[in-house]
């Protein structure tokens, strides 16, 4: 077997057998083939794509490429959620101690953020104290003891998967649903949980950009999920504006803390007792769905949610100070109001747009190598289908950052006034097991 | 301008800019890009194709892109031919002092073999003293003083050429038109030659197979051609069988100067005379290609072309008393007849088959490092089309090595011999100009 010949099937838009993905990600692990065998396959995947058994093949190799952690000693159903990634998505948050709080085990190893999007990684450690490197022993005893872990990837879990992303990030090979179902999936798989929720973001700040692109890369994770014999599902719900108000890592731990004493964002809580209702029934908490979601709310209105996320947070070094007194985090130097300069009703807040801006103010990394200001980002004050007037508050803006004009120009363009009545969104908007 | 940007506009199908082209080949040579980016794009070009303005611009890009040849000084037309490739093609050979015996200047810049088809310069360097290692300045002064040289190709012409040729072998993108006609045409624009005649072969010993694929090539090659102001046409030639009698590089020889004193092989001496005769009208010598035909012919019968050979090969080196005794010539240690064990016609003798064959008996190169024999090689008793008797001789096998009983075995069975009478194939398949 040589890659040369591998290439040459893919290219000539033939099947590759499981043997021939082994061989292609040991070699890419081992480094016994070069960055360019592995790029110029990687573009014959993205133009003649991958059938599913191929898909299936790809995601258990490179899950196999690294250490697989294993949870199987720890008692009781271990559940995973992930998100492809939106703008002010601080859903991990608020999740992971909503669902821990019902004594189901909550262990998940999340990325950081890049680009317009941020990272569940970057979120947690703006909380002083608080740290996501934790050994696998200590992941292990944290989901074993409180029932809930959260820490980063480390350099053992899914090498192959850390070597085609870059790759891909600097040869236009991205955008190819084969390798994005096979990275998402290989990582879910090699980090032990039993159950796996996927959140398929849909709109201008999302990856997924059309509702028929996020339906069916959710329905190739699922059927690829499956076919590794996880209980997978997955929601595509909506990124056309931003989630809840708060976009900027210690804006959004707020938020997380507001929406767990039941004072969040009406579009942003949906969304955490839709996943909470849907990760329970997939721990067997109960079948009922309504029932899930009701219990959910419950939990958020009776502060064990939140009892959950303080003693998270304080078993990863947290401290909980904060998140008593939300108003002692730090905060930026500027802050800035942005107005409205019309009447009318809100028609669209450009989720990019307000991602890219607040990366710009800090609150995010343009590459890998940028360091993030945790006190930067943008809070909403309307959303779409808000009624506004004009001088109406829109958002403030928080940065450390001096001439920041044209970064305000574009957050105000970024929304769009009509003088019609517009519907509120949808937050999800379909459901796929 | 980035390469990203480049390879993600080929993989969605758009042109690419002059401009755009331009800049990958710059950034190529000067490894302001990665192996990875260049790999990436061709299999993005391999796949989607390229429009005749693309591969125009890539062809012009590909010939700036190093040291162009500048012959304007030296007086009249200069002629230059160049085969895709076959087993048993030493035209040039005969081509090169046959045409130059007209007084036409002939300044060509050739490559070596590998795998199963043999190259010039190797054929060349078979007879003792010969160089093909001349400065830019003696091949001029060689080709105005004589009117005849042949050089090899220095790193300095085309060196974007030789990174694309050395990606595309390791990455399964060699068999695209596009690519293929750039890299052919640049190299011979930067050559320098004021006219430009392709030997396009076709059949199973030749790169393309199909009698479509090699038209679809050669109406590429003259259009690209003449896209860039040269005069450029193609002829479509046979490669079933392999071209005349000789595989092997001394063996070769030996039939070139049979050739040029008029005793050589019927198929191979139609060929010769056809360029001749093509490259003496686009050198304006006539107008019209019979009466080109008929003077090449005369030049072969009364020495002129033979008389040019040894003059040309003395300016280079070369010992010309092994080619008026070419019985002189070194000789392999073993030869073996292969005997035929039916009766009937000549269908087919593989050329594929019979270079590989030649190749491992030491007459070819399978990695660019490995030595040659010059020694090795085959000679055919028989042609397609030929009657045979059991234990007719159908070749000749000439090797250094030992234990070659499976090529001889691998020799016999690329004769396919039928009972019924098969027509002598013709040379020449089609002239596009």
């Amino acid at each position: 077997m040589n890659i040369v010949d591998i290439i040459a099937k893919k290219r000539d838009n033939r099947a590759l057998t499981r043997l021939e993905i082994k061989y292609f990600i040991k070699s890419l692990v081992s480094h016994k083939i070069e960055d360019y065998h592995a790029s110029t396959l990687l573009m014959a995947i993205y133009l003649n794509g991958m059938s599913h058994d191929e898909i299936v093949n790809l995601t258990k190799e490179m899950m196999k490429s690294g250490e697989i952690i294993d949870l199987s000693d720890i008692p009781g159903v271990k559940v995973d959620k992930h998100s492809t990634g939106g703008v002010g998505d601080k859903t991990s948050m608020v999740l992971a101690p909503l669902v821990a709080s019902f004594g189901v085990k909550v262990a998940k190893v999340s990325g950081r953020g890049l680009g317009h999007t941020g990272g569940t990684l970057d979120k947690l450690e703006s909380i002083p104290g608080m740290s996501i490197n934790l050994t696998n022993a200590k992941f292990k005893e944290l989901v074993r003891r409180n029932g809930i872990a959260i820490m980063g990837q480390t350099k053992e879990l899914d090498p192959a998967d850390k070597t085609l992303y870059a790759l891909r990030d600097v040869t236009a090979t991205v955008g190819s649903l084969p390798l994005i179902t096979s990275s998402i999936m290989s990582k879910k798989l090699a980090s032990g949980s039993d159950t796996i929720l996927l959140d398929v973001k849909v709109g201008s700040g999302a990856f997924m950009k059309t509702l028929k692109d996020a339906r069916e890369l959710s329905n190739l994770l699922v059927s690829v999920g499956k076919a590794c014999n996880k209980d997978t599902r997955a929601i595509i719900t909506d990124m056309q504006e931003p989630l809840g108000y708060a976009v900027g890592n210690i804006l959004e731990v707020k938020e997380a803390i507001d929406t767990l004493n039941n004072k969040g964002p009406k579009d942003f809580t949906e969304l955490c007792l839709t996943c909470a209702a849907i990760m329970l029934t997939q721990a067997k908490v109960t079948d009922n769905l309504d029932k899930a979601k009701e219990m959910a709310e419950a939990n958020l209105k009776n502060g064990k949610a939140f009892y959950k996320f303080k003693q998270w947070i304080a078993s990863q070094g947290g401290d909980t100070y904060y998140l008593d007194h939300p108003d002692k985090f730090k905060k930026a130097k500027y802050v800035y109001d942005i107005k409205c300069k019309h009447v009318g009703y809100i028609k669209e807040i450009e989720a990019l747009t307000i991602g890219e801006a607040a990366m710009h103010l800090g609150a995010g990394r343009l590459t890998i190598k940028d360091k993030i200001d945790p006190t930067a980002g943008i809070v909403l004050n309307k959303k779409v289908g808000d009624h506004v007037k004009f001088n109406d508050l829109l958002c403030k803006v928080y940065t450390n950052k001096e001439n920041v004009n044209d970064i305000l120009k574009t957050i105000n363009k970024a929304f769009k006034i009509l003088p019609v009545k517009v519907k509120t969104p949808k937050v999800i908007i379909d459901y796929i097991k």
